[in-house]
């Protein structure tokens, strides 16, 4: 066994239960409503169903977000609209529940975690007991990190993971925060997909047309080396990333293994989950994406998963805003297979013959 | 006055509060987020702030649903997959809390209320109090309702209104119950829009080819008597509508005047909405699109609205459901506004120039 294949190794995926799957497709025809008309929603409580492998499926317990915090060695080279100093300073905002996803999330129904990987500032113990290092190595010169880093960095998402899972999390969410990191996203998204710089560097948190040149001639760069090791997740995530990235695609990657599903968010959590897929092959079947951001690289990656987003709303704040804002949804699709009558428990007749004399 | 300014005088609509919108729209560049970040989310809680006319918005304290049921003569003629005895069934269904829309406003909050406008079948007394009669005239052949009944359902909706504004409610939804209820709404929409039968006929809960050839050839039948008062929106709700059409104009031009925000449903409430905006012209200031329906009619009433809708599922059903599975967006983008915390508050670092040295 190589170092690489040490963190790189997960237990195999298994799908969502076929079976399940059936059953709770037969009983979207029972319920009071003609058959497919709530159209995704019915798709959507399908797949939960198939995820917990009953149907009708219980209601979520305890849906939880994740934000993986880090700063990126990139971010010195004007590629961002912040400095690198706000990541430490939105960790607090986090703790404290002022950011845009604590407010979702409560009112969405969910808890927030935040866990610093590799921010560049100190930030309280509770939060950085699985921190790697301060920042990232700049890609577009050096690897982001060591290989002891990433190693240690998917493990860390790995037990991020498990310990939520054990926690009785039954639904999560990755976010990310991080001044800089739509850059690695973008070689990440760039690297698996094949496409050019020019297709995946987008404003980020909004930038002007000079910092758009400097990130994109840095994605440029980045690219040489990223696009060699495009099939080894694990070298990927070495050469490219970030810890905050390395773990979340552990995390993503375990949350498969231990058949809990995921509402995906914007670009970052989906680049990093594309790497996850590499990591333990199958784990899109439990995802769901969140909402489709405005970055360029995020349509190109939700093609790669094949996924198609629950919403559309412009969105391009990160932090798992999108998935958050997606939950509800998700919620709903569930009780939809729970809490509505069915046909016969409720004497409502059926579809008829349309074959009637219409004179 | 003629008989129908009697039902169609309205008073002036006002338009949100022009200066809580400004103040809305600072408001979000202060909050810790970059910028326009949240999208559509931002748009909406500047909305719901202007509609309030207070910025930070107040949590919405009674979002309320009404769904007005009511019969189609139009439906003995083969244009639905359904029989009409469902109409009356599923008031029953409402009422025990077994439909869809039960169970997605019980996830968003919200309460349902159900009036039975035009029912072809008994139903409590609790219900019926408004019910004008039992279903209408089959359109394709003679007025949906005479002069006493249109204006009786719009009187209706209007009263509707005020009682659910006294009672509370702060935010509302009109949801539609009625077998064969597309029919009339794609000859309103074609009526007001100058589409062909073909361009707003759709499959609504699910029938077959020869079933939508029937619904068609009615629909241009109809349109002959409504094109001619597609300009006059009472003369267009007798020929062309239903008492459960008429009531909802009435209760969403009424909404307006009230200054209370809706979230608009599919195909027959936003029918039903276009009418309203010409009872009260300006009224559509005060909706937004839940979603975006499969009905091919639904898209071009919104285009015609200038709405954009919030979701795009592929949903179907009626009943309020898709404005209902976009309740918590909206409630979400009111606590954005008045729990996130500003760059201030939380010490966190503003946007810097971007023109940094990049090497």
């Amino acid at each position: 066994m190589t170092a690489s294949d040490g963190a790189g190794a997960f237990p195999a995926v298994q799908p969502p239960d076929a079976q399940v799957h059936r059953q709770a497709v037969a009983r979207q025809e029972q319920l009071t409503k003609p058959a497919g008309s709530l159209g995704r929603l019915e798709e959507l409580g399908v797949w939960i169903a198939a995820c917990q492998g009953v149907c009708p499926p219980r209601p979520f317990a305890r849906p939880r977000v994740v934000v993986f915090a880090g700063d990126h060695g990139i971010a010195a080279h004007g590629v961002s609209a912040y400095p690198s100093e706000v990541t430490g300073q939105m960790v607090s905002n986090f703790l404290v529940g002022g950011a845009a996803v604590n407010v979702l999330a409560a009112a969405a129904g969910a808890t927030v975690r935040v866990v610093d990987m590799a921010v560049d500032a100190g930030t309280p113990d509770r939060v950085r007991q699985h921190k790697v290092r301060r920042s990232s190595g700049s890609i577009d010169r050096e690897d982001a990190l060591t290989q002891a880093e990433v190693e240690q960095a998917i493990q860390a998402g790995r037990q991020i993971a498990d310990d939520e899972v054990d926690g009785g999390a039954d639904l999560l969410v990755a976010g990310d925060m991080g001044i800089g990191n739509t850059t690695p996203s973008a070689v990440l998204v760039a690297a698996l997909t094949g496409a050019e710089p020019v297709a995946v560097v987008g404003r980020g948190t909004g930038i002007d047309d000079s910092a758009w040149m400097r990130k994109a001639a840095a994605v440029r760069d980045a690219l040489r080396r990223a696009r060699k090791v495009a099939g080894d997740p694990v070298a990927l995530l070495r050469t490219s990333s970030g810890a905050d990235l390395a773990a979340m695609a552990g995390f993503l990657a375990q949350a498969a293994v231990r058949r809990t599903p995921v509402v995906l968010d914007g670009v970052v959590v989906t680049a990093a989950a594309a790497v996850a897929d590499q990591l333990a092959p199958g784990a899109r079947q439990w995802w769901v994406a969140g909402h489709r951001s405005v970055e360029p690289a995020h349509t190109l990656i939700l093609d790669h998963l094949k996924l198609k987003p629950l919403l559309e709303l412009d969105m391009r704040l990160g932090e798992g805003s999108g998935a958050v804002a997606a939950l509800p949804l998700v919620l709903m699709a569930a009780r939809i297979l729970t809490d509505m009558a069915t046909f016969g428990d409720a004497g409502v007749s059926g579809p008829e013959s349309t074959e009637v004399n219409a004179g």
